[in-house]
């Protein structure tokens, strides 16, 4: 198999995702635990919190103290997300690790039903984003892009889209001065297939080979591993995961439910077939087997459930 | 992406490794619906059940009253699987399409623990079962060749180990003047990787280009729809696959639990990287549902739960 990276980085997502989505009450030290312990396995991004409205979002109520009360491990960075400048100026108030990052999303009218602005009008938040960020000496480098791949309002996606949003992520940030160097494609809401994800990478690589571009995915469909494994065989060295597969609930019965890829899954992939993670995968699925008895019910992660492969291939007695 | 065939071929095993594996009783009406739900979605081959011994499978002491039971439909096989002349027998006295294949497991300590049978042991089961075959007329063209990447008892499994299956079964056939056309890889406890599915089927083809090799894959470890990918752009044109992901439950905790690849999302996966596969993902996923309002339970079937993307391509108003 060609194309293949030597060494993948993986930004753990399952701590913001899992949590942000649960409909009971999840406590605050549990969270913590969770974090920590997916801190020990060689992750080097964990991403913890959401800042955002605890009314619309009373999972993340306690972000604020969650993000706080971490106990940094050295060669961790912890991260958040916010969906404003309100939300950004309490993360910039706790010690994480903050970078801001463009976002834009290619579907017009998920971008109008998720955040009620069209694109023009995300574009103007997205100015002021960046130059708050710059007055407080934010670094800013990335981009994320969001329903890359389709969207269940306005269905496929065209690479040529994609490529547009690009560019306006580009020239904003070339207003300030700033270049970009790595692009998250994000498939919100499971639309993406291998054969799409090699078209839109592709042709964004044709205009701008020096961009690092990450991807983002959902197992909404099942095509989560498969649509992991078109984007290493396009070299691809940057993906967001969660840990037991947090995000979502498989048997909710409704798109947009199922999370992100799971993280030990993924890791097992790039393991199994010669890429580096630099990740403990024994001790990574503790960490899930902890998600799962701190939820209380099923994570669909896979391989927290079958266990390693690695009892099984210590050497046999000399 | 290169390499994929134009059409697949995919065997539907859910009826038999689902209800096989159920801790309680299903009822043999139920068994009735799914096998005829599946045989109306345009799959050409369900496998119904097996002829086994009832004391230590339960679930499948109606055998022989389920396929006795079935309503035909044209164009589709109805198969069943033994694991003995006398399973074979009973299956004989069915209506079902009885065909002959030749097992043999490339790992030996997993055929003792499995059959309580070695190599040598198997052979001569084989070469009985064989003769038998021939003087009932029942066609025999295939075989499957168990643990063929890996096995918890003997680690990896190399592809030279699987060449000399391979070849074992050939001679087999040889013998009696057979020549096999098609050969199943299987998975059985969930070692494969894309690249192991890479080197086996490639190592198999360059001493026999003109044999049709096909995967039976199991999501033991998430890397189910990975492999089916791998085996895709290698050209396979043969899988098998279970709906709902029937055949064992993924939250058991123990390696082996897992099923088979999900049959919806491998036809979604197919379909939507421009292979045929002849069948109708929405009426599949209602067979999904079905299984899983039948057993009572969450299946681990993704796009039965997140709904196939033809709602949201339908052509706006005009």
């Amino acid at each position: 198999m060609t194309g293949l990276p030597t060494r993948v980085m993986i930004h753990e997502e399952g701590p913001r995702e899992g949590f942000q989505i649960e409909p009971g009450p999840v406590a605050t030290d549990d969270k913590l635990r969770l974090i920590d312990a997916l801190a020990t396995t060689g992750l080097s991004e964990v991403q913890c919190v959401s800042f955002v409205n605890p009314k619309r979002v009373p999972g993340m109520a306690d972000a604020d103290e969650v993000a706080h009360r971490i106990q940094r491990r050295p060669g961790v960075r912890y991260t958040g997300i916010w969906l404003n400048l309100q939300g950004l100026e309490r993360a910039l108030a706790t010690p994480l690790d903050i970078e801001g990052e463009l976002q834009i999303s290619a579907s017009e009218t998920f971008s109008v039903r998720n955040t009620n602005r069209d694109t023009d009008q995300t574009l103007v938040e997205q100015r002021r984003m960046l130059a708050f960020c710059l007055e407080r000496g934010i670094l800013v480098e990335s981009a994320i892009i969001m329903t890359a791949f389709g969207c269940n309002f306005e269905g496929e996606i065209t690479p040529g889209r994609v490529r547009e949003c690009v560019r306006m992520v580009l020239d904003l940030a070339a207003e300030v001065g700033i270049t970009l160097r790595r692009i998250r494609l994000a498939d919100t809401v499971g639309w993406a297939n291998p054969n799409s994800i090699v078209r839109v990478v592709s042709t964004l690589r044709e205009t701008w080979p020096e961009i690092a571009f990450g991807l983002h995915l959902h197992d909404t469909r099942g095509l989560g591993m498969a649509n992991a494994l078109a984007g290493l065989q396009l070299g691809i060295e940057r993906f967001d995961a969660s840990c037991a597969g947090l995000g979502g609930c498989p048997f909710a019965g409704h798109a947009g439910a199922a999370g992100n890829i799971c993280t030990e899954d993924l890791v097992f992939l790039c393991e199994e077939v010669g890429i580096a993670t630099g990740v403990d995968l024994d001790a990574l699925i503790e960490c899930g087997r902890l998600a799962e008895s701190i939820l209380g019910h099923p994570l669909p992660g896979k391989i927290m459930h079958a266990g390693s492969l690695s009892r099984f291939r210590v050497p046999r007695s000399t």
